[in-house]
């Protein structure tokens, strides 16, 4: 974000995150990416945001390696956008959101998508499980350890630049 | 958020959640309140956001049944903010932006804070798993059926007010 926000000196993977994908546009867009979106056009029709807003989005997610830009035709030249591992690994931040939208803002029986998992054939509710035991976690089950010397979040964007 | 994005047309669950929690402050504050933070002059402290923006966020977090206002001393009156039901249920989305900010934006070994799982004594990573057959989730593996008639997030919210 940085438009309204400043948490550049925190020492934080979820503000480092925020610093990302933490743009409701941008969230909305990539939760279309999960849907197949892939062209400009088709992302105009569905969020009906304006087109420079869209454009600017797209490029910082592209330059951060979440979409990568892709030529699908020559003449004209015409690009889609397509999720990057690094952009398909967000899979857990928007099926959480998604799962608690459902829950808690439109409650049950009035929920827009109904999602199935197809290999258990039941209607698919995530839950976030320990990937070491399988286990269903709750956050008082984890303990925290801090490095001694994290960087900031505004020293870890710079470097991400640098490496770029 | 409104502030920036109106996407009230959209019938979609992670827009309807982007509405209550899709501002970075919230979601800062929301990481702090699962690390035990309860009173305004702590969370004032450790994130340096203004004070009538942090003022702003705990009363809209509250209003939407997301924190709880507790009287803590009644002489002076003072208050705290305790993650109800509704707020706790938001851990999933704090997880998955903590665990791909550790992965994608600071990177192996770099990680500000460290979560061990107490239960299996191992680091922990989250994976998103099915609630029904437990297995680790690939988006790719989930069908989707839209309902006829799904309500705005305008006409959702609107509800949730009617409601409150």
């Amino acid at each position: 974000m940085g438009r309204t926000a400043d948490y550049s000196d925190q020492r934080c993977s979820v503000a480092g995150a925020l610093e990302v994908i933490g743009d409701p546009w941008t969230l909305l867009i990539l939760r279309d990416a999960f849907l197949g979106i892939r062209r400009f056009e088709q992302w105009h029709e569905k969020l009906g945001v304006a087109r420079n807003v869209l454009a600017a989005r797209l490029k910082s997610l592209t330059a951060a390696g979440v979409l990568d830009k892709r030529a699908y035709n020559d003449r004209p030249l015409r690009h889609e956008y397509v999720l990057t591992e690094k952009g398909r690994d967000l899979f857990p931040i928007i099926s959480a959101m998604l799962d608690w939208g459902d829950k808690h803002v439109y409650g049950a029986g009035r929920e827009p998508h109904i999602y199935h998992h197809i290999d258990c054939a039941n209607r698919f509710t995530p839950v976030v499980a320990c990937g070491c035991c399988g286990k269903p976690i709750d956050p008082r089950e984890l303990s925290r350890v801090s490095a001694k010397s994290a960087l900031t979040v505004a020293e870890v964007m710079a470097r991400v630049k640098e490496d770029a």
